[in-house]
Formats: C-alpha cells, sequence, structure tokens
C-alpha cells in the first residue's frame, strides 16, 4: 500500500515518530507535510486537508495519515471533499474497529493533545490495529453486511454531494492553494499524479 | 440554543441519557431520530447525518448532537455535506477544546464502543465544557487569531467543495432520502425550517 | 504461567471476555471467583483482594487478572496486601508499559465504566501487550536500570510494611474472610496452595 | 481541606500545571516535592510514596496529589502502607466516581504518558468533578449503603494488613528514607506534623 503522511507545522515535531511506527510494514511511505517544527512554511490543517484529499483522488496514494493538535481541525478541513472517509484515532480499539467497520482510507491522529511520553508506541499499536487484511471485514461478524452497504451508500453520498475535485480546485481562496500546492516535498509527488488529469494539470500551471 | 437531538438505531438506548445530559441548560430541545432500541423504521447513520445536516443548513437548529457506535460512521456520514462543522468527542477535554479551537455546529459521540457504566455522567461532564460562552474564543489564548481565521477559511471550503443542499436532495439514492425525510419524528421540524425554500419543498412533497 | 481470573459479582457479565480474551495463550487459567450475575454468593472486591493476594503470597498462580466497575475498587483492596503489584489498565498501552517498567503480579480492570461494545477487543489487545517475553525489560530502554531497582525496593518496602499474611488473616473481620475462604470454585485451589503452610491451614480449618 | 501535592522528578515539569490546576478552592496547598526537572535531589516514586503516606498517616495534610509517568509506579508505592486509599486518575469521569464511590485521600496522575498539549485543563476538570461535596455520596445512588460499608471494612484490612508506621519506618532501607525525610521542602511540614509523635521523632532526629 502507498501511504502518505501529511503533517501540518503544529505537530511536526510527532513527524519522526510517525514514521517509525509505520516502518517495516512493506508499505511504500511518502513523507509530504512538515517534519520539524522550524520547517518553512508551516502548513495549516486548511493545506494538509486539501493535499490529502488531492493525492487520494488522484490515486497517488491509497492511505492518509494526517492530524493536527487534537485531530479535529485537519479531520473537518480534509473531509469537505469528496472520496474522503477519515478516521479519528486515539487507541488501538478505534484503529480495529475503525478498519474493519469504516475501512476508510485516511485517519486523522491527535498529535498534541494526550500525546506524551510513550505516543510513539501508541502510535504503533494502533498501526498494528489498522492495517489490517481484516480491513472491511466488519465487527461484529454478523454486521458485516449492513456495514459493506453503508460504506457503499456513503460513498455514493460524497460523490453527489461534492464538486468534481477539479473544479474545487478552481474556485479555492489562493490563501488555501499556494502552500498546498507549491511545498516541496508535496509538489513532485502531486505532479506525477497529475500526470494524465488535464484540467488539475492546468490549476497546478498557475501555482508554479 | 435550538439543539437537534438525532440518533440511529444502533445507540437509541443511550436517547434518554442525552437528553438527561443535555436538559437544564436553557436550551430547547429536538428529538429526532430513534429513541427506542424498538423503534421502526431504524435509522442509519446515512440517515441520521443527512438529517443533522439538512436541519443546520436550513437553520431548522443551531447544533446538532448526534453519534454512532463509534462515533466515526456518523461523523464521516454528516460531514459530507455543506456547512457541518462536526467534532468526534470522548471526554471533556475533547469537548472544551472543540468548544473553544472549532466552534462547530455538530459533535459525533461514541454511544457504543466505550459507553459503559456511568456514560451518562460523561455525557454530562462533556456538555458542561461544550455549551459554553467561550465556544470560539480560542486555546490556547495567543492561538485565538489564527484559529479564528481557519475557521473562515474552512467554511470557504466547505462551501466550494459542496453542490447546495438541494442539488445533492436532488441526486441521493432513495433508500437514503425515504427513511430520513419521513421519519415520523423529523418530518414536522423539517417542513417548519424548509417553509421558505421553494427548491427543498419539491423534493419533500415526492417524499411524503 | 498460571493466571487466576477472579471477578467481583457486579463485573460477572464479563467473566466471559475476560476467559476468551485470555485463551489461546499457553498460560493455565484458574477462573475462581463469579462468573455470572446470578452467582450466589456475590463477592465484593474486598474479597476478591484478599482472595488475589492470598493466591499470589501462597504462589498458587504467578499473575491474577481482576477488576470491578471503575477498577479502583479492586486495586485499593489488593494492595493491601504483602507482595501484589497491581496495574490499573485502560488500554493497550497502558499494559505494554506496566508490563515493562512495573512487571507487576496482577492487574485491575475497569469492567463496568467505559466497558462497553467491542470491550472484549480491547481486553485482548491489552492481554496481547501485557503478556509479553519483554516484561521488566524497562521502557524506554536507558530507563532500564533505575527502572529494576525500583521494582527492587518496592518489594523490599512491601514486606516490611506488611504484616505477614498469615497474622493478616487472623486479625481480618469475618465478614471478609468467610465470602473469600469459603467460595466453591477458590477453595481447593487455595487448599493445594496452602498445603505446607501449617499456620494458613489452620485458619482454613475455621472455614471449612 | 489541606492538599500536599508530591512530584517525583520525572514529572517536575508538570507541577506548575498542577498547582493551577488546583488554585482557587479554598484549599490550603503544601508542595512538598520536586518543582522542577532541575532539581536536586531527584525524587523518585519510592520516596514520595513515602512522604504521602507519612503526612496522611500524621494528619498531616488530609489529601495527597502525586503522581508518575504512568501514575502506576506512585499508585503503587503509596498503597504500600497503611490509610491510604488512592485512585489513579485520567479523565473526569474517574475523578467522579473515585469521590462518590471510593472517596479516598490521596490521587495518582499519569503526568508524562497521555500528558500532552492542554493537560492542565484536564487537570483541571479533573479536580472540578474530584473536590466535591459529594464525596463518598456513592454512586448510582441506590448503591451508597453498600459502598460506604465496602470503604469502612476496606479501612480495617488497612490496618490490620500492615505494621504501623513507625515500626515501617525503622525498617526501610536508608535508600528510601534518606532522600524523603530530608527533602527540604517537605522536612519542616513533617516535622510540624510529628511534633507530638515520638517514636517518629526518634527516627527523624537520625535523618537530619
Amino acid at each position: 500500500m502507498r501511504i502518505a503522511i501529511i503533517n501540518e507545522i503544529s505537530a511536526a515535531d510527532k513527524n519522526t515518530d510517525i514514521l517509525k511506527a509505520l516502518d517495516g510494514r512493506g508499505n511504500e511511505l511518502f513523507n509530504l507535510g512538515n517534519t520539524r517544527g522550524s520547517d518553512s512554511p508551516g502548513l495549516l490543517y486548511i493545506h494538509t486537508g486539501l493535499m490529502s484529499a488531492l493525492l487520494l483522488n488522484l490515486k497517488g496514494v491509497d492511505f492518509v495519515v494526517g492530524g493536527c493538535g487534537t485531530g479535529l481541525g485537519y479531520l473537518n478541513s480534509v473531509m469537505q471533499y469528496p472520496g474522503v472517509f477519515c478516521g479519528h484515532l486515539l487507541t488501538p480499539l478505534d484503529a480495529f474497529l475503525f478498519a474493519r467497520i469504516n475501512a476508510g482510507n485516511c485517519v486523522s491522529l491527535a498529535l498534541n493533545q494526550g500525546y506524551g511520553w510513550a505516543g510513539e508506541i501508541n502510535l504503533r499499536l494502533m498501526f498494528d490495529a489498522l492495517f489490517t487484511p481484516e480491513a472491511g471485514i466488519g465487527y461484529p461478524p454478523h454486521r458485516a453486511e449492513p456495514q459493506r452497504q453503508a460504506r457503499l451508500l456513503l460513498a455514493q453520498v460524497s460523490q453527489v454531494a461534492h464538486r468534481p475535485m477539479a473544479e474545487i480546485l478552481l474556485s479555492l481562496p489562493e490563501e488555501v492553494l499556494h502552500p498546498a500546492l507549491t511545498f516541496a516535498a508535496f509538489r513532485p509527488v502531486l505532479e506525477q499524479a497529475a500526470k494524465s488529469d488535464t484540467g488539475l494539470r492546468s490549476v497546478l500551471d498557475e501555482f508554479s
């Protein structure tokens, strides 16, 4: 699986913990957001949400690990876009259930609130439960079928409720677009993913 | 403040706890979803999410308290729509921070996972922290202004990323629309809120 | 490892979950307390604490899994006795750290508060982290040696702070002793463990 | 109420948060342990547990707020002594229930694990729920009487299970006694509390 890690500036010092906790699982990791508290520019959840949704919609990655101080800012930001299904994970049990019941493509972590000593162990335990071949099998087992149907309906709702990604991009304020689209670590991965999307490429050309 | 409580069937037995925990705060309460495990029809988060978003967009209420087993299904459902900013609250600290930093109009509660004995006390302690005159003042204080700007940007993103509510309604599958729009406790409040919205009324007329 | 599970009556309906979550780890399990809400007599944490401490002191088992509604009643009860080092575990991270840092011989679970749907999964994830060959290796690694020394000092404190178990037994109120010592599932294991302890056997003879 | 705050060195940097969160409640506060990470000597939970138990047994204070990295080391340390009834508090709900059900005289806080940003707010919300005129009233109300009886029995068990405090002191290793009894901020409060306890004073004279 191709997993992007996209941190905003407020939690950039947890980026190393996330990478370590994701390591050794046979995934391809893309570290695309802030990685140090001293990074410039500092990304806000407004930006990391857009960056995450763009890559997911372009199928540039299969999954995004994001977050913010409490997890709720990034969650509300990334969920504005089509085709994003995001969990808010605080414990391994949250991860276990989200993987099986919701089987989304994104998680938002609380990286300052409640993130203390041994936080990196909690990340590892959560990822152990999250990245499982049992994603989407449902919990408890007898609820598997209605939960699968709910996921399918949710995906339909997401498509009809949102404008297409390229249209959205054309309407977003520049202060949302510019820091996101021009972020150095992110840009090449975005361009690669957007290669065959003419509409998106024309937007990208404006921010180069 | 006018607060709607909209429970899906899986957590209908927690509806009484929620009402009690909300009581005595001077709000106008609208109990619009399932209220007993034996209710028929049983609403799914697909339905309660739509019901919540409709009322918020029509300004029929100021705030919605929803939830599901883990809180993440309803959260992902209600967040598909424009103008919804939703917290996932498990502890009073979550509520304290969400009120001050995100100042959203919706919360999703975990009403089965981790909801044990004394869960109704936890609800009360969360609502104590959530419904505060300090909503939107920011935390910590020196971050108040960037947090306010982030909320304004998020609201803009929400508007440009979504199709208008009436258009969305016209495209939703009937199995999403019908149980939601015809639910007995919900319908009169919806009609009252939709009185002056011609587009919406024509959709409602199809489901009567 | 020989593990006793000793539930009080208030959480007897969680006994099955605990057994299932402990199963398949190669341990010898002794289910010695209440196992159904309808059990008679119903044990209180006052009793399960004594039962646990007795077996640990007699080396009848290596580890006790106990608990109560919040976990704090049993914890305060079992900790009254010598040679008991007990964790209060709510999440897998708690279990991970307790195993490595404290390496105790007892845990107290919150079996009503916060114990909702999927509670049995949380138990399993906690036991995964708790029963590890890495018990006592310390966390983080560079703190291993001071943590080891603290455990040794704590064991010394426990010995000098308490009266010997047989003396304690002679002084306990009958309403503590009787339900504990005569509990049908517990008695044979206790007798077996006390075989070579003359002092204790004379106390047991009074409660037969 | 007279409340002692006794921090070990690992969590000394949270001491200010604790003091602020306790402030303004009309209690008399005694700040007796480490207050800065650079403090010398650094107290370990072995020491802060003894210091807490001594003051409680001498009735020098009514309540002790302690803790350590996870809360479990201090908890196991302070619980070695007679007359100590200690909660392990992570959330306001824990505090609410511990106050009403267990009505103990000590709490152990997790001051590194899970202690992140806004940890000081969580402390305040916990203390709001902990220091209440409703301490000991039981929860839920119909369980008040059996819970009261359990507390009385627990106090009896504590007395018969432990040796008297002065005897314990005479048997403790010097590496436990010396840092605790000679700690500068603690010593005058201890001496004042021990004024009329001849046995204890003779031990104190050895460590001066």
